[in-house]
């Protein structure tokens, strides 16, 4: 099974080779440690660049880590923070968002991972009652926790209705390069509906590396506190930094992203008719969940590792990345119709 | 000055060659993500044989995640933490330890960075009085912020006394190496008087990767979920788990952190017959702290980069690390001795 | 309207005139504060009898107190509170849970407040992932926020798959009293099946009183220390224990319930008939919750004071207190009556 | 000796009967809970006219809760609070500030409690530095917890200070009443010196009240959301506001504060000259704090109760309230006598 592509995550994959040369390219003897550096200045600068700011950049560990951090410079003390049930700030971050920053997430039900006006506006209903956690941060997840994608025109609404609202909006972009890639728009596109929004580097072929996005200075000026107090300050912050110039350099993050897109599609067009499977969620980033006879579940995860989002609805997640090739889809499609005809 | 070795820290240095050989060593396709893989199965084996521990070994991102979650581990709600007034969980962590870990710290003066029973003791007059936080671990720094390094027969005092009086001991190492190698011991006989502590590797020569030791099973209980909670869990763990295989074989952490030691030690040989220059903690690691004229200090920081430690006593650090040269040192002392000889 | 009674909420009634004269016969001179004297000494043993406690009795300030309290002795750092989405501690505090014990809340829509083991075990789902808060407690409310009350049997049931589960039992009891009324049991044969709860004393008659009545003498050791912490110590707290001891004094806490259960019966007998009116939870305590029209709504809260609970669903809640008169009901439901009359 | 007064504390005196009486008076049918009652208008009103504030005034129910609260309104996430050494919110409030605002205290030591610019500056030193908790708030008490008090002209040196370096100022008023005497002013021209106080009601002569005065309104903004958060919110307010509304009726918060001084000042003044008693700070309040010889003390501790404040250096603390009779005070100088007379 370890031999075979893991369909389990894009956390499973490795790192892009060029990622790796930028750690021998960065380790030239001595930086200044905690980003005063020539790599930090230089990614930093590009990354203000691709998203328009006038804000900064900022570089963290990993996804909970710019979660928490860009979320800590949004909320007050008795704000809570508005989010899809799926997001996962909520379900997969042990916490972190009420044991860190002591707020309450507002939960929203979502078919499909997005929020829309509609869904947001019965949760300000306690607004201005000191008895209720009053709702100050609108959060979410582009693309989706389903592999799915807001259009530039719904996350247009969500913005106004939040601006409209006093309401401030944190994007998680963990995979914020795959729904660029599925909406063929600049990064700059989707920052503008946001207020802080990060910008994932692992899933896309880093080895450890995300950035926060700030979208206004005045938003930027407590982050370096911040980022230290929750521990999420690299001290050869220059090795952060390198792997975001590496994916930055010619727009490696776009292409990576376009072909792990890419496989879930073709994964998506290569099972969508085989009996028994039905897709559940649209197809817009990397990731397939499918709908499948529990047994066919079974036989296939004999030889192939992928995670069962739900259980009881017998639904799977099937994620794709950088490194995925069209061999390793199409034998999984292979092995996903031989399971199928075992079976039926 | 930037084409100099610096003294300001050993966080200045780059990475150990065979650090990042193993990282592009582990970029071997798929690996399961947050350390259910190979690389940090062998490395955390590695660690509790080092340490000699019946408990467990953890990955983290920094020092201050260490720190964190390892202090996480053993306080109850109420407990404070008896700490010297120069730990770096006071002074350089942005006030994590309260304010992701609600305790205070209960700070000790000290000469040169260390505790002892002698000090620790008063600190514990307001047990049982619920007005007053509970004194519940003690947390010392082994090697300590000024470069000195406690003694197995001064470790072991402490820890006596603390277990005497039912308290906690974590110890902070992220430069355990170095005193390792003062002490000429193995890291088992100095974990051994420590519940839980850290093993530094960014400034052993690491890209960043530090691991925390817990040295009984029912500590390690709950560290995964404190981990993830604290946004300290790594999903491609395996890069850095295998900077840590880097480090472990052939006791390379243990040459790296000899030569800093080494190089330290022959900068203070070579200035501490310097006019005006005088040498104000033992040199027991990789830094020296010295005293000289603030004339000189502003001379000699026209060339070289170092931190000055504290401007009214007029006192620098100097940090050496795995990399600094002879060349470099004697270069460095040689401008020590100009800028003397320019003053008087 | 000031002159009407309110059916707004049971905290809207003043004092029972036996607690107030408990404050002026404990204003006899001097007393040890904090606790140390002799009133809370008596209030905390009577307590300790009534529940049938090895443990301890607490007093704090109020409700909320109450909970934090309560909650914090039972939790370890990551864990999360299993409760019902309508849970006080869950709407109406405001984020304190999250705020000041960093906790997740795990919430479990219910149709009348109540929990059972059908409902909690879904939320099991997450234990042992490192990704998931892990349920540690299981928040339950005797008499529940919507007038209902947990059979002893139910709570039987709820217990028992709670220590099934390794889950703690912590139960709000805000109006515990009115449960007792309802189930015509002792305190202690409700106590039995929780690991903390509190006895709210506040809206059964007094000034401002509440009590922690803590199961295990091993879950009270450090209740004095986070009773502090958390601004819930009295300094002259022979003032609160004084209104705790004119409540259990010849089981006035039981007749102040009985009679607001009384006329919470009288007022939903009196209005069951009424054209366009439904009661929607059974009434087991001191609340009637009722649907009726938005315009008989608006009529009725032209004269009388009571809170609209769910403006889209048109329900109203109107609660009793122990200084209701059968008066005020009978007023009360013929004016029901006859903003029925005008619209229909 | 329970029958003696106790000269241990301002908290173990009872209330002044005017303050029950208002209860009484209050305790008329119903009023709407948390605070929107006639009792709570009145009263703040009255706290807004004596301290001079175009902001607001708010209860909670004791000191800690008030500190905490407030500082919670001051303070940003990353903030420290800089205060002295003895300021009760370090010492005697079982890490509340660091637990529930996750706030680091910057400790000073001072000769007598108070602060002056030249002590506070240093503690300036990390800022701008983002490994360092940033300083936010200046904290002073007065009186202090010595028994001293800034005088209008220190507190204005301290004001200016705090304001030319950006730092907020929070001022610990549990005795201010006290200090209003011995500096023969109004409320007013202390409070125009902070940015955020409490006013004492218990030691006092409350049963259990005190206010939050903020002297912005843009600082009280958000007040009513921590409150509750903070789980300081009384649901039967009116109790807690009436006991404010007999304090302020003929300034009566000044004559019992005058009267526990004077009470104070006889003391000092009857046992300044006995052999063996030193007096180790100005009697500015109603405390005395004397050093005098183990044995005495230990002879006095047989027949009075008191706190011996220092062990080590041999310092006791006796206090007055506005219950101490001149007979009281008599008496326990006579003992004092007594004592220094046997032993020397």
């Amino acid at each position: 099974m370890t031999q075979r592509k893991s369909f389990g995550s894009d956390n499973h994959a490795g790192s892009h080779p060029a990622v790796l040369q930028a750690l021998m390219d960065a380790n030239t003897g001595d930086a200044i440690a905690y980003g005063a550096d020539d790599w930090t200045a230089r990614a930093t600068a590009a990354l203000r660049r691709a998203f328009g700011t006038s804000g900064e950049a900022f570089f963290v560990f990993n996804g909970s880590g710019a979660n928490i951090l860009g979320l800590s410079t949004l909320l007050r003390r008795h704000d809570a923070v508005i989010c899809a049930e799926s997001a996962h700030i909520n379900t997969d971050e042990c916490g972190s968002a009420e044991r860190l920053l002591g707020t309450k997430l507002l939960l929203v039900p979502t078919p499909d991972g997005k929020l829309t006006p509609d869904l947001i506006a019965p949760r300000l209903a306690g607004r201005g009652d000191d008895h209720r956690s009053q709702p100050g941060v609108v959060a979410i997840t582009q693309s989706t926790e389903f592999g799915t994608c807001y259009s530039l025109a719904e996350l247009s609404k969500v913005a106004d209705f939040c601006h409209a609202n006093d309401l401030l909006v944190y994007l998680d972009g963990a995979r914020l390069a795959n729904a660029a890639v599925t909406l063929d728009c600049q990064l700059a596109q989707i920052a503008e509906f946001a207020d802080v929004l990060s910008f994932g580097g692992t899933k896309n072929g880093a080895v450890g590396a995300e950035a926060l996005i700030v979208m206004r200075p005045e938003l930027a000026v407590n982050i370096p506190y911040l980022r230290k107090q929750q521990t999420q300050l690299a001290s050869k912050m220059r090795f952060v930094a390198a792997q975001f110039l590496a994916l930055i350099q010619d727009d490696l993050w776009r292409r990576n992203a376009a072909h792990a897109n890419a496989m879930a599609q073709r994964l998506a067009d290569g099972v969508q008719d085989i009996a028994g499977v039905r897709i559940v969620h649209p197809v817009q980033a990397n990731a397939v969940f499918a709908r499948l006879p529990a047994r066919q579940i079974a036989a296939l995860g004999q030889n192939w590792f992928f995670h069962t989002w739900d259980e009881e609805a017998s639904v799977v997640r099937w994620m794709t990345a950088f490194d995925t090739s069209e061999a390793d889809v199409d034998s999984f499609i292979a092995d996903v119709q031989a399971a199928a005809a075992r079976f039926t």
